[in-house]
Protein backbone atom coordinates (compact mmCIF):
# COMPACT_ATOMS: atom_id res chain seq x y z
CA UNK A 1 0.00 0.00 0.00
CA UNK A 2 1.46 3.51 -1.02
CA UNK A 3 1.25 5.34 1.87
CA UNK A 4 0.26 8.85 1.47
CA UNK A 5 2.46 11.90 2.03
CA UNK A 6 3.34 13.91 5.20
CA UNK A 7 5.86 16.96 5.38
CA UNK A 8 7.27 17.71 8.66
CA UNK A 9 8.87 21.26 8.90
CA UNK A 10 10.77 21.96 11.93
CA UNK A 11 11.69 25.88 12.14
CA UNK A 12 14.37 27.16 14.43
CA UNK A 13 14.64 30.10 16.42
CA UNK A 14 16.64 32.36 13.95
CA UNK A 15 13.77 32.29 11.72
CA UNK A 16 10.93 32.84 14.14
CA UNK A 17 12.70 35.29 15.61
CA UNK A 18 12.79 37.54 12.38
CA UNK A 19 9.96 38.88 11.00
CA UNK A 20 10.91 38.55 7.58
CA UNK A 21 12.42 34.90 7.44
CA UNK A 22 9.00 34.19 9.93
CA UNK A 23 6.98 35.45 7.44
CA UNK A 24 8.61 33.87 4.03
CA UNK A 25 8.89 30.49 5.84
CA UNK A 26 4.89 30.65 7.00
CA UNK A 27 4.20 31.46 2.93
CA UNK A 28 6.03 28.53 1.90
CA UNK A 29 4.89 26.36 4.75
CA UNK A 30 1.54 27.81 3.63
CA UNK A 31 1.93 26.93 -0.53
CA UNK A 32 2.89 22.67 0.90
CA UNK A 33 0.20 20.32 -0.04
CA UNK A 34 -1.30 17.92 1.47
CA UNK A 35 -0.71 16.95 5.23
CA UNK A 36 1.92 18.98 7.11
CA UNK A 37 2.95 19.48 11.01
CA UNK A 38 5.18 22.41 11.67
CA UNK A 39 7.93 22.44 14.76
CA UNK A 40 9.29 25.41 16.16
CA UNK A 41 12.00 26.72 18.27
CA UNK A 42 12.14 30.16 20.03
CA UNK A 43 15.39 30.24 22.00
CA UNK A 44 16.72 33.52 21.65
CA UNK A 45 13.15 34.92 22.79
CA UNK A 46 12.75 32.93 25.81
CA UNK A 47 16.46 34.42 26.91
CA UNK A 48 15.36 38.15 26.32
CA UNK A 49 11.86 37.23 28.56
CA UNK A 50 14.36 35.47 30.89
CA UNK A 51 16.57 38.41 31.20
CA UNK A 52 13.78 41.38 31.57
CA UNK A 53 12.15 39.14 34.24
CA UNK A 54 15.80 38.71 35.81
CA UNK A 55 16.11 35.27 35.22
CA UNK A 56 19.74 34.15 34.40
CA UNK A 57 20.05 31.95 31.29
CA UNK A 58 22.67 28.92 31.59
CA UNK A 59 23.49 26.89 29.14
CA UNK A 60 25.64 23.94 28.96
CA UNK A 61 27.45 22.97 25.58
CA UNK A 62 24.81 24.74 24.04
CA UNK A 63 21.96 23.63 25.64
CA UNK A 64 19.89 25.54 28.08
CA UNK A 65 19.65 24.41 32.21
CA UNK A 66 15.49 24.95 32.89
CA UNK A 67 15.43 25.67 36.09
CA UNK A 68 12.11 25.73 37.78
CA UNK A 69 11.66 29.65 37.10
CA UNK A 70 13.19 29.11 33.52
CA UNK A 71 10.69 26.54 32.59
CA UNK A 72 7.90 28.83 33.41
CA UNK A 73 9.55 31.49 30.45
CA UNK A 74 10.03 28.52 27.78
CA UNK A 75 6.10 27.53 28.80
CA UNK A 76 4.97 31.10 28.12
CA UNK A 77 7.19 32.11 25.33
CA UNK A 78 7.46 28.70 23.51
CA UNK A 79 3.52 27.04 24.15
CA UNK A 80 2.22 30.54 24.34
CA UNK A 81 3.90 33.80 22.61
CA UNK A 82 5.33 32.00 19.53
CA UNK A 83 2.81 29.45 18.96
CA UNK A 84 -0.34 31.84 19.34
CA UNK A 85 1.51 34.04 16.51
CA UNK A 86 2.39 31.88 14.35
CA UNK A 87 -1.06 29.72 14.74
CA UNK A 88 -2.71 33.38 14.12
CA UNK A 89 -0.50 34.13 11.07
CA UNK A 90 -1.36 30.31 9.57
CA UNK A 91 -5.11 30.91 10.25
CA UNK A 92 -4.49 34.38 8.41
CA UNK A 93 -2.98 32.58 5.09
CA UNK A 94 -6.35 30.05 5.16
CA UNK A 95 -4.34 26.97 7.04
CA UNK A 96 -6.43 24.83 9.78
CA UNK A 97 -3.15 25.60 12.35
CA UNK A 98 -3.49 24.28 16.30
CA UNK A 99 -0.97 25.14 17.94
CA UNK A 100 0.06 22.31 20.57
CA UNK A 101 2.65 21.21 23.54
CA UNK A 102 3.43 17.72 24.16
CA UNK A 103 0.83 17.64 27.00
CA UNK A 104 -2.20 18.33 24.98
CA UNK A 105 -4.14 15.22 24.17
CA UNK A 106 -0.29 13.67 25.82
CA UNK A 107 0.93 14.11 22.20
CA UNK A 108 4.49 13.90 23.16
CA UNK A 109 5.33 11.93 26.71
CA UNK A 110 8.95 12.67 28.22
CA UNK A 111 10.72 11.65 31.63
CA UNK A 112 13.28 14.44 33.40
CA UNK A 113 16.24 13.55 31.96
CA UNK A 114 18.76 12.06 34.66
CA UNK A 115 20.34 14.94 37.65
CA UNK A 116 24.02 12.83 36.26
CA UNK A 117 26.19 13.53 34.76
CA UNK A 118 24.82 17.32 33.84
CA UNK A 119 21.46 18.99 35.83
CA UNK A 120 19.77 19.90 33.30
CA UNK A 121 16.77 20.57 35.35
CA UNK A 122 13.84 20.37 34.11
CA UNK A 123 14.43 18.61 30.48
CA UNK A 124 12.82 15.45 28.74
CA UNK A 125 13.79 13.07 27.27
CA UNK A 126 11.36 11.80 24.59
CA UNK A 127 9.36 8.23 25.45
CA UNK A 128 6.07 8.41 23.72
CA UNK A 129 4.56 10.27 20.58
CA UNK A 130 0.58 9.47 20.05
CA UNK A 131 0.46 8.75 16.95
CA UNK A 132 -3.19 7.77 17.21
CA UNK A 133 -4.11 11.48 18.17
CA UNK A 134 -1.79 13.14 15.82
CA UNK A 135 -3.66 11.24 12.98
CA UNK A 136 -6.59 11.76 14.37
CA UNK A 137 -6.23 15.80 14.21
CA UNK A 138 -4.10 15.06 10.49
CA UNK A 139 -7.39 13.52 9.00
CA UNK A 140 -9.47 15.74 10.49
CA UNK A 141 -7.52 18.40 8.08
CA UNK A 142 -5.81 20.36 11.04
CA UNK A 143 -2.59 21.06 10.62
CA UNK A 144 -0.44 20.87 13.88
CA UNK A 145 1.68 23.41 14.91
CA UNK A 146 4.31 21.80 17.82
CA UNK A 147 6.08 23.82 20.83
CA UNK A 148 8.74 22.17 21.74
CA UNK A 149 7.86 21.32 25.14
CA UNK A 150 6.45 17.88 26.60
CA UNK A 151 4.85 16.38 30.11
CA UNK A 152 5.91 13.47 31.91
CA UNK A 153 2.23 12.99 32.80
CA UNK A 154 2.46 13.64 36.21
CA UNK A 155 1.23 17.51 35.92
CA UNK A 156 4.79 19.03 35.08
CA UNK A 157 5.54 20.44 31.67
CA UNK A 158 9.19 19.76 30.32
CA UNK A 159 11.81 21.33 27.74
CA UNK A 160 12.68 18.89 24.92
CA UNK A 161 14.74 19.93 22.21
CA UNK A 162 12.96 21.06 18.73
CA UNK A 163 15.05 19.44 16.64
CA UNK A 164 13.97 16.18 18.56
CA UNK A 165 10.36 17.12 18.47
CA UNK A 166 10.41 17.24 15.36
CA UNK A 167 12.99 13.92 14.59
CA UNK A 168 10.45 12.05 17.31
CA UNK A 169 6.77 12.66 15.66
CA UNK A 170 8.99 12.26 12.23
CA UNK A 171 9.76 8.80 12.79
CA UNK A 172 6.56 7.53 15.06
CA UNK A 173 4.68 8.89 12.27
CA UNK A 174 6.72 6.92 9.69
CA UNK A 175 4.96 3.86 9.83
CA UNK A 176 1.28 5.54 8.87
CA UNK A 177 2.66 8.35 6.47
CA UNK A 178 5.59 8.89 3.85
CA UNK A 179 7.15 11.51 6.17
CA UNK A 180 10.00 14.37 4.40
CA UNK A 181 11.08 15.73 7.61
CA UNK A 182 12.66 18.95 6.82
CA UNK A 183 15.15 21.05 8.92
CA UNK A 184 15.02 24.22 8.10
CA UNK A 185 17.40 27.10 9.74
CA UNK A 186 19.32 30.36 8.45
CA UNK A 187 22.04 27.96 6.86
CA UNK A 188 21.46 26.43 3.70
CA UNK A 189 22.39 23.11 4.49
CA UNK A 190 25.65 21.39 5.00
CA UNK A 191 28.41 23.30 4.07
CA UNK A 192 31.83 22.02 2.98
CA UNK A 193 33.25 25.37 3.99
CA UNK A 194 31.04 27.12 6.64
CA UNK A 195 31.36 30.45 5.40
CA UNK A 196 30.65 29.95 1.65
CA UNK A 197 27.07 29.08 0.50
CA UNK A 198 27.90 27.99 -2.60
CA UNK A 199 30.25 24.66 -1.18
CA UNK A 200 26.55 22.91 -0.24
CA UNK A 201 26.71 19.04 0.09
CA UNK A 202 23.54 17.97 -1.94
CA UNK A 203 23.60 14.50 -0.32
CA UNK A 204 25.23 13.19 2.79
CA UNK A 205 26.31 9.75 4.14
CA UNK A 206 26.97 8.65 7.40
CA UNK A 207 30.61 8.06 5.56
CA UNK A 208 30.38 11.47 4.45
CA UNK A 209 29.20 13.14 7.87
CA UNK A 210 32.32 11.25 9.38
CA UNK A 211 34.89 12.35 7.39
CA UNK A 212 33.39 15.88 7.32
CA UNK A 213 33.87 16.17 11.12
CA UNK A 214 37.02 14.70 11.19
CA UNK A 215 38.30 17.13 9.11
CA UNK A 216 36.53 19.67 11.06
CA UNK A 217 34.87 20.97 8.12
CA UNK A 218 31.73 20.36 9.62
CA UNK A 219 30.74 22.78 12.82
CA UNK A 220 29.58 22.24 15.86
CA UNK A 221 26.13 23.05 16.18
CA UNK A 222 25.61 21.07 12.75
CA UNK A 223 26.45 18.09 14.84
CA UNK A 224 23.64 16.96 16.94
CA UNK A 225 21.20 17.86 13.95
CA UNK A 226 22.79 15.77 11.45
CA UNK A 227 23.28 12.99 14.04
CA UNK A 228 19.26 13.72 14.76
CA UNK A 229 18.53 13.40 11.02
CA UNK A 230 20.73 10.00 10.30
CA UNK A 231 18.75 8.45 13.15
CA UNK A 232 15.51 9.39 11.46
CA UNK A 233 16.36 8.54 7.66
CA UNK A 234 17.32 5.38 9.48
CA UNK A 235 14.43 4.66 11.57
CA UNK A 236 12.20 4.55 8.72
CA UNK A 237 11.31 7.99 7.71
CA UNK A 238 11.37 8.67 3.67
CA UNK A 239 13.20 12.26 3.35
CA UNK A 240 14.98 13.81 5.74
CA UNK A 241 16.60 17.18 4.29
CA UNK A 242 18.42 20.06 5.95
CA UNK A 243 18.20 23.55 4.27
CA UNK A 244 17.32 27.06 4.47
CA UNK A 245 13.93 28.80 5.30
CA UNK A 246 13.84 30.26 1.77
CA UNK A 247 14.98 27.25 -0.18
CA UNK A 248 12.66 24.33 1.41
CA UNK A 249 12.96 22.39 -1.98
CA UNK A 250 16.74 22.73 -1.70
CA UNK A 251 19.12 21.97 0.68
CA UNK A 252 21.43 18.90 1.98
CA UNK A 253 19.31 15.41 1.74
CA UNK A 254 20.46 13.12 4.29
CA UNK A 255 21.22 9.40 2.93
CA UNK A 256 20.08 6.20 4.61
CA UNK A 257 22.84 3.71 5.64
CA UNK A 258 23.52 0.80 3.02
CA UNK A 259 21.15 -2.01 4.15
CA UNK A 260 23.57 -5.31 5.82
CA UNK A 261 22.97 -8.80 6.33
CA UNK A 262 23.69 -9.23 10.22
CA UNK B 1 -34.39 13.50 20.62
CA UNK B 2 -32.73 14.21 23.90
CA UNK B 3 -29.31 15.94 23.40
CA UNK B 4 -26.54 14.60 25.24
CA UNK B 5 -25.13 16.78 28.65
CA UNK B 6 -22.01 19.08 28.18
CA UNK B 7 -20.46 20.29 31.32
CA UNK B 8 -19.17 24.22 30.61
CA UNK B 9 -17.29 25.60 33.31
CA UNK B 10 -15.32 28.81 33.86
CA UNK B 11 -13.10 29.18 36.56
CA UNK B 12 -11.52 33.08 37.42
CA UNK B 13 -8.49 34.24 38.09
CA UNK B 14 -8.83 33.97 41.99
CA UNK B 15 -8.80 30.24 41.51
CA UNK B 16 -6.32 29.41 39.10
CA UNK B 17 -4.15 31.84 40.79
CA UNK B 18 -3.80 29.75 43.95
CA UNK B 19 -2.30 26.93 44.62
CA UNK B 20 -4.59 24.79 46.93
CA UNK B 21 -7.89 25.78 45.25
CA UNK B 22 -6.62 25.04 41.39
CA UNK B 23 -6.15 21.98 42.75
CA UNK B 24 -9.19 20.89 44.57
CA UNK B 25 -11.07 22.49 41.00
CA UNK B 26 -8.81 20.63 38.77
CA UNK B 27 -10.13 17.38 40.73
CA UNK B 28 -13.86 18.26 41.17
CA UNK B 29 -13.78 19.51 37.57
CA UNK B 30 -11.98 15.59 36.96
CA UNK B 31 -14.71 13.60 38.92
CA UNK B 32 -17.63 15.78 36.02
CA UNK B 33 -18.68 12.71 33.99
CA UNK B 34 -19.43 13.11 30.38
CA UNK B 35 -18.48 15.75 28.27
CA UNK B 36 -16.67 18.96 29.29
CA UNK B 37 -14.82 21.95 28.75
CA UNK B 38 -12.96 23.94 31.04
CA UNK B 39 -12.50 27.92 30.48
CA UNK B 40 -10.19 29.54 32.79
CA UNK B 41 -8.89 33.38 33.19
CA UNK B 42 -5.63 34.53 34.90
CA UNK B 43 -5.32 38.16 34.82
CA UNK B 44 -3.65 38.35 38.11
CA UNK B 45 -0.75 36.15 36.71
CA UNK B 46 -0.78 38.67 33.73
CA UNK B 47 -0.66 41.87 35.85
CA UNK B 48 2.07 40.00 37.88
CA UNK B 49 4.75 38.83 34.62
CA UNK B 50 3.79 42.56 33.04
CA UNK B 51 4.98 44.30 36.43
CA UNK B 52 7.97 42.52 36.25
CA UNK B 53 8.58 43.25 32.52
CA UNK B 54 8.01 47.02 33.02
CA UNK B 55 4.58 46.96 31.51
CA UNK B 56 2.00 49.28 33.48
CA UNK B 57 -1.25 47.69 33.88
CA UNK B 58 -4.18 49.97 32.93
CA UNK B 59 -7.55 48.69 33.95
CA UNK B 60 -10.65 51.18 32.78
CA UNK B 61 -14.16 49.84 34.86
CA UNK B 62 -12.19 46.87 35.59
CA UNK B 63 -10.80 46.17 32.48
CA UNK B 64 -7.58 45.36 31.00
CA UNK B 65 -6.58 48.13 28.46
CA UNK B 66 -4.44 45.72 26.21
CA UNK B 67 -1.79 47.87 24.58
CA UNK B 68 0.38 45.82 22.22
CA UNK B 69 2.93 44.75 24.83
CA UNK B 70 0.29 43.48 27.04
CA UNK B 71 -1.13 41.39 24.53
CA UNK B 72 2.02 39.99 24.45
CA UNK B 73 2.00 38.80 27.81
CA UNK B 74 -1.33 37.82 28.42
CA UNK B 75 -0.63 35.69 25.04
CA UNK B 76 2.14 34.21 27.12
CA UNK B 77 0.45 33.73 30.13
CA UNK B 78 -3.00 32.93 29.56
CA UNK B 79 -1.88 30.73 26.18
CA UNK B 80 1.04 29.65 27.59
CA UNK B 81 1.90 29.48 31.65
CA UNK B 82 -1.78 28.91 32.80
CA UNK B 83 -3.26 26.95 29.73
CA UNK B 84 -0.46 24.36 29.98
CA UNK B 85 0.10 24.38 34.04
CA UNK B 86 -3.60 22.89 33.90
CA UNK B 87 -3.39 20.50 30.93
CA UNK B 88 -0.24 18.98 32.56
CA UNK B 89 -2.35 18.62 35.61
CA UNK B 90 -5.54 17.28 33.99
CA UNK B 91 -3.24 14.75 32.41
CA UNK B 92 -2.07 13.81 35.48
CA UNK B 93 -5.71 12.90 37.00
CA UNK B 94 -6.43 10.83 33.42
CA UNK B 95 -8.36 13.63 31.66
CA UNK B 96 -7.33 13.64 27.58
CA UNK B 97 -7.30 17.66 28.20
CA UNK B 98 -6.35 19.62 24.89
CA UNK B 99 -4.92 23.20 25.07
CA UNK B 100 -6.74 25.91 22.71
CA UNK B 101 -7.16 29.31 22.30
CA UNK B 102 -9.88 30.80 19.64
CA UNK B 103 -6.92 31.02 16.90
CA UNK B 104 -6.58 27.20 17.06
CA UNK B 105 -8.60 25.10 14.55
CA UNK B 106 -10.02 29.12 14.28
CA UNK B 107 -12.68 27.90 17.02
CA UNK B 108 -13.16 31.31 18.22
CA UNK B 109 -12.90 34.28 15.63
CA UNK B 110 -13.68 37.73 16.86
CA UNK B 111 -13.46 41.94 15.74
CA UNK B 112 -11.25 44.12 17.37
CA UNK B 113 -13.19 46.43 19.54
CA UNK B 114 -13.89 50.25 17.96
CA UNK B 115 -12.02 52.76 19.66
CA UNK B 116 -14.84 54.70 20.67
CA UNK B 117 -15.73 55.18 23.42
CA UNK B 118 -13.02 53.40 25.02
CA UNK B 119 -10.11 52.11 23.39
CA UNK B 120 -9.15 49.14 25.12
CA UNK B 121 -6.69 48.66 22.66
CA UNK B 122 -5.92 44.85 21.71
CA UNK B 123 -9.70 43.02 23.00
CA UNK B 124 -11.97 41.08 20.92
CA UNK B 125 -15.35 40.73 20.71
CA UNK B 126 -16.67 37.32 19.70
CA UNK B 127 -18.27 37.03 16.21
CA UNK B 128 -18.04 33.58 15.61
CA UNK B 129 -17.91 29.82 17.51
CA UNK B 130 -16.09 27.05 15.32
CA UNK B 131 -19.79 24.49 16.45
CA UNK B 132 -18.24 21.48 14.19
CA UNK B 133 -14.26 21.74 15.51
CA UNK B 134 -15.12 22.31 18.85
CA UNK B 135 -18.01 19.09 18.70
CA UNK B 136 -15.60 16.59 16.72
CA UNK B 137 -12.75 17.89 19.79
CA UNK B 138 -15.53 16.49 21.99
CA UNK B 139 -16.49 13.39 20.25
CA UNK B 140 -13.22 12.35 20.13
CA UNK B 141 -12.80 12.14 23.71
CA UNK B 142 -10.97 15.25 24.06
CA UNK B 143 -11.24 17.66 26.75
CA UNK B 144 -11.02 21.06 25.67
CA UNK B 145 -9.12 23.93 28.29
CA UNK B 146 -9.85 27.36 26.47
CA UNK B 147 -7.70 29.80 27.37
CA UNK B 148 -9.27 34.03 27.28
CA UNK B 149 -7.72 34.37 24.03
CA UNK B 150 -9.59 34.69 20.31
CA UNK B 151 -8.04 36.14 16.99
CA UNK B 152 -9.16 38.51 14.42
CA UNK B 153 -8.80 35.57 11.58
CA UNK B 154 -6.00 38.06 10.11
CA UNK B 155 -2.76 36.89 12.03
CA UNK B 156 -3.51 38.98 15.31
CA UNK B 157 -3.95 37.70 18.71
CA UNK B 158 -7.25 39.15 20.60
CA UNK B 159 -7.89 39.45 24.23
CA UNK B 160 -11.21 38.36 25.49
CA UNK B 161 -13.25 37.96 28.63
CA UNK B 162 -12.90 34.58 30.17
CA UNK B 163 -16.99 34.55 30.94
CA UNK B 164 -17.65 35.80 27.75
CA UNK B 165 -15.54 32.90 26.44
CA UNK B 166 -17.45 30.94 28.80
CA UNK B 167 -21.07 31.86 27.86
CA UNK B 168 -20.80 32.46 23.87
CA UNK B 169 -19.41 28.68 23.30
CA UNK B 170 -22.32 27.69 25.99
CA UNK B 171 -24.38 29.48 23.54
CA UNK B 172 -22.68 27.73 19.99
CA UNK B 173 -22.83 24.57 21.50
CA UNK B 174 -26.41 24.79 22.76
CA UNK B 175 -28.26 23.53 19.70
CA UNK B 176 -25.92 20.53 19.91
CA UNK B 177 -26.06 19.60 23.33
CA UNK B 178 -27.54 20.05 26.95
CA UNK B 179 -25.56 22.61 28.25
CA UNK B 180 -24.98 23.27 31.90
CA UNK B 181 -22.49 26.51 32.36
CA UNK B 182 -21.09 27.06 35.68
CA UNK B 183 -19.19 30.13 36.10
CA UNK B 184 -16.93 29.30 39.23
CA UNK B 185 -15.17 32.55 41.67
CA UNK B 186 -13.83 32.41 44.82
CA UNK B 187 -17.27 33.25 46.13
CA UNK B 188 -20.67 30.57 46.99
CA UNK B 189 -22.84 32.79 44.88
CA UNK B 190 -25.36 35.69 44.14
CA UNK B 191 -25.25 36.79 47.73
CA UNK B 192 -27.94 39.06 49.55
CA UNK B 193 -25.72 40.63 51.67
CA UNK B 194 -21.76 40.53 49.79
CA UNK B 195 -20.48 40.38 53.27
CA UNK B 196 -22.65 36.74 54.37
CA UNK B 197 -22.17 33.43 52.71
CA UNK B 198 -25.06 32.40 54.33
CA UNK B 199 -27.51 34.91 52.74
CA UNK B 200 -26.91 32.86 48.96
CA UNK B 201 -29.68 33.39 46.80
CA UNK B 202 -30.22 30.04 45.42
CA UNK B 203 -32.27 30.82 42.42
CA UNK B 204 -32.54 34.61 40.64
CA UNK B 205 -34.72 36.13 38.16
CA UNK B 206 -34.12 38.68 36.14
CA UNK B 207 -36.50 41.01 38.02
CA UNK B 208 -34.95 39.82 41.15
CA UNK B 209 -31.36 40.72 39.45
CA UNK B 210 -33.10 44.22 38.75
CA UNK B 211 -34.47 45.02 42.24
CA UNK B 212 -31.10 43.31 43.69
CA UNK B 213 -29.43 46.02 41.68
CA UNK B 214 -31.34 49.07 42.44
CA UNK B 215 -31.02 48.23 46.47
CA UNK B 216 -27.46 47.72 45.58
CA UNK B 217 -27.50 44.26 47.21
CA UNK B 218 -25.24 43.05 44.35
CA UNK B 219 -22.08 44.45 44.02
CA UNK B 220 -20.12 46.13 40.72
CA UNK B 221 -18.62 42.67 39.56
CA UNK B 222 -20.93 40.52 40.00
CA UNK B 223 -23.43 42.52 37.53
CA UNK B 224 -21.12 41.68 34.15
CA UNK B 225 -21.28 37.80 35.19
CA UNK B 226 -25.07 38.04 35.80
CA UNK B 227 -25.93 39.56 32.63
CA UNK B 228 -23.43 37.34 30.54
CA UNK B 229 -25.51 34.69 32.43
CA UNK B 230 -28.99 35.84 31.71
CA UNK B 231 -28.21 36.34 28.32
CA UNK B 232 -26.87 32.33 28.18
CA UNK B 233 -29.87 31.20 29.91
CA UNK B 234 -32.53 32.93 27.22
CA UNK B 235 -30.08 31.93 24.61
CA UNK B 236 -30.96 28.06 24.81
CA UNK B 237 -28.30 27.05 27.39
CA UNK B 238 -30.12 24.24 29.51
CA UNK B 239 -28.70 25.56 32.78
CA UNK B 240 -26.47 28.20 33.98
CA UNK B 241 -25.09 28.49 37.64
CA UNK B 242 -22.38 30.80 40.20
CA UNK B 243 -20.75 29.09 42.25
CA UNK B 244 -17.67 28.74 44.32
CA UNK B 245 -14.60 26.11 43.23
CA UNK B 246 -15.41 24.08 46.14
CA UNK B 247 -18.94 23.62 45.33
CA UNK B 248 -19.97 23.17 41.36
CA UNK B 249 -22.81 21.44 42.51
CA UNK B 250 -24.46 24.22 44.51
CA UNK B 251 -24.31 28.17 44.26
CA UNK B 252 -27.32 30.27 42.50
CA UNK B 253 -29.31 29.26 39.25
CA UNK B 254 -29.94 31.89 36.95
CA UNK B 255 -33.79 31.55 35.74
CA UNK B 256 -34.69 32.11 32.54
CA UNK B 257 -37.28 34.63 31.37
CA UNK B 258 -40.88 33.66 31.31
CA UNK B 259 -42.02 32.79 27.82
CA UNK B 260 -44.23 35.55 26.08
CA UNK B 261 -46.72 35.87 22.88
CA UNK B 262 -45.28 38.72 21.34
Amino acid sequence: MIKEKLNIIKVGGAIVEDETSLEGLLMSFSSLKGKKILVHGGGKIATQVASKLGIETQMIDGRRITSAPMLKVVTMVYGGLVNKDIVARLQALGENAIGLTGADMNLIMSVKRPVDPVNFGYVGDVKFVNVRSLKSLLEAGAVPVLAPLTHDKEGTMLNTNADTIASSVAKALSGEYSVTLTFCSSTPGVLKDVNDPTTLVSKISKADFRAMVSDGSISEGMIPKLQNAFEAINAGVSKVVITSAGNLEGGTTILADPETDD
